[in-house]
């Protein structure tokens, strides 16, 4: 019996979570995994966080020397082998972060090829329906239907509100794969596909840009990881394709007249302040009846007191805020008072699912194990992402 | 040059709107109408309404009797001429208006044969917007960001949002033509394939469920106008669906875990209290983590004081509402004050582009003239629709 079950052990794939999660977080993915690999032999110990400032997510965790030495498939956010002799069966390690800069400087990231694989992607759904919910707000004046609610009244402005269809939405930056970002922040990288596919839905027209020109089928995939049924693995929603990381590249495009324009941009030398005074003045210009801004991308990406002046000129109709510069935004920040602008607390990756969606990424690459085609969302440690 | 322009007039047709709304309100569309139909000789009248309480909408217009006589296309909301010898040109009276049972007793409609088309679909976008807008609203918990928004916190509660990836939405009454409302609502059929488009872009699950059964595809089909780009013409969207207007079948649908349920079903004597105490416990029994109710039908078509009494019980997690029963909702109605509710006050369908989309569905028809094809929306006046 005890032979057998050794054998039944060998044959099979040895994997241990080490997470800041409550196991049931992911337990009906994990179910689900369990129940595709019978013989998968599965450990999850519990990480409790030590958060310090500036510094990236960790705790210690006690895991036993003899299971590291067995391990075939490690789940982590932050917790690492101290040296690669450790886990020698090691095949590969998934994070469960979008991003992996946070264990950059780790021997095992910097010592090692074994290889290493994020989460990319798992946040695109719910960061997409944040999305398209602030821009439902904002055309239909929900806002000003909700302080009737609160009021007990039943009125509204005659003629208002309007919707999507014929209206176009711009996301600048889109795509998953290809951006880094420098902040800690685990929910970082994301994809777009689900802003677009929604937005195509809503009939709405829809034009992407990237930091480098997506001129072939090939260029414009998203081979990352994408929550089933969601995203745009071939790039498919958008009519047109923009690109470039200069003001006049970033110019050409904020005069194709965009009625929602979507910043998803990872913060960098170049990004920083990329939306100003000069730019809110050129999206007046050429829509005139007002660009609806979303961030969902970093605070400083926007210059904040230009936004400010341009709500308050009304160059633009509005902007939904789910980053700020800084966070958390201090009470007396006079971006609170602007005129229509809604801010929400960098909420707009965070979900229930996430532990679920993280574990699909992990079953994804068990499959392609088993299967022995190439990882999903492999970290290229050169370019850091 | 007066003969060449009678002659001129004599191969185009003659379009006679009279509406309740300014000319401008569907400036872009009349516009390019002119440019495809050069030749079309176009009149627009303004009718002002006076409204009396449970007549159909109606205002005195001073139509000259000779451009009557030469009119080929009527545009209206509820003026008509008072007998078919006044038109001897006619060839269709497009209303705007999404029924005609506002006409209905109207010589024109009982004792002529005039073929009459209805506005039905034009507001389908902005419903299913509605829909989706607060449904998204629910499940990011977004009631509470604004109210922290409102007192400068920069914060949330944990983990309390969700996205809609693999829930199910089930609507009832699914599709836009076959469908009789009782009221004199001119915002009362419209399609849904916008809302099943729209979930299945979010990675939703959607079940239909209409009166009579839909066993072929051509019975899927919605041949009625759908604002291009958008809705469900082929009935492709829902993965399965269901019939009846009895309750046991109405409890067989109920009981699919539906997570979120959108009411658009026509208020007539089956669907009075369609929803009472014992749907609520069965959609409590089959989903306990909580349906989402969403009406965009007619108050009625729930059963307020169980709909108040499930909210406190948690049998559901919450609804959505723009219509009530009664309507204006008074300020002491006990509603307002029910738990995880959300009420407008029956905008769902108000949008700026109303005349736009109504002059869309003009153009379509007199493209169909030209073509000699069959008409659009086109009443059946035995039906009623």
């Amino acid at each position: 019996m005890g032979g057998g079950e050794i054998t039944k052990r060998g044959s099979g794939l040895v994997l241990l979570a080490v997470l800041p999660l409550p196991e049931n977080a992911a337990k009906d993915t994990i179910a689900e995994i369990k129940e595709e690999f019978p013989d998968l032999e599965y450990h999850y110990l519990f990480q409790k966080l030590e958060i310090k400032k500036n510094s990236p997510p960790d705790g210690h965790v006690d895991v036993p020397a003899d299971l590291l030495k067995r391990v075939n498939v490690l789940v982590t956010l932050s917790w690492l082998p101290a040296k690669e002799s450790d886990v020698p069966k090691i095949k590969f390690i998934q994070f469960i972060s979008a991003g992996t800069n946070h264990v950059a400087k780790h021997p095992i990231y910097t010592d090692t090829k074994i290889p290493l694989c994020s989460a990319n992607g798992v946040h695109g759904p719910q960061i997409a329906e944040w999305v398209v919910m602030m821009d439902l707000i904002h055309n239909h004046n929900y806002i000003d239907l909700y302080k009737k609610q609160e009021k007990k009244e039943w009125k509204h402005k005659e003629l208002s509100s309007r919707d999507n269809v014929g209206r176009t939405v711009g996301i600048l930056g889109y795509g998953s794969i290809g951006r880094q970002d420098e902040s800690w922040n685990v929910f970082s990288l994301t994809n777009f596909g689900t802003v677009a596919r929604v937005a195509k839905a809503l009939g709405m027209n829809v034009l992407a840009y990237t930091a480098s020109p997506r001129k072939t089928p090939e260029s414009k995939r998203d081979d990352g990881f994408i929550v089933p049924g969601t995203g745009d693995a071939e790039g498919e929603f958008p009519s047109a394709w923009y690109s470039g990381l200069d003001k006049e590249s970033l110019h050409a495009f904020l005069k194709l007249k965009i009625d929602l324009l979507v910043l998803a941009v990872p913060l960098t030398k170049q990004t920083t302040h990329f939306l100003s005074s000069p730019e809110f003045a050129l999206l007046h210009a050429t829509n005139p009846s007002g660009t609806y801004i979303a961030n969902i991308a970093r605070g400083a990406v926007i210059d904040q007191p230009a936004l400010i002046a341009a709500l308050k000129a009304n160059q633009i109709s509005g902007a939904a805020l789910d980053v700020t510069d800084p966070e958390p935004l201090p009470a007396d920040d006079p971006l609170w008072d602007a005129p229509n602008v809604l801010i929400t607390p960098h909420v707009s990756g965070v979900t229930q699912t996430t532990g679920e969606r993280c574990f699909q990424v992990v079953r994804e690459n068990l499959r392609r194990v088993r299967d022995g085609r190439g990882l999903v969302n492999q970290v290229d440690r050169e370019r850091g992402y």
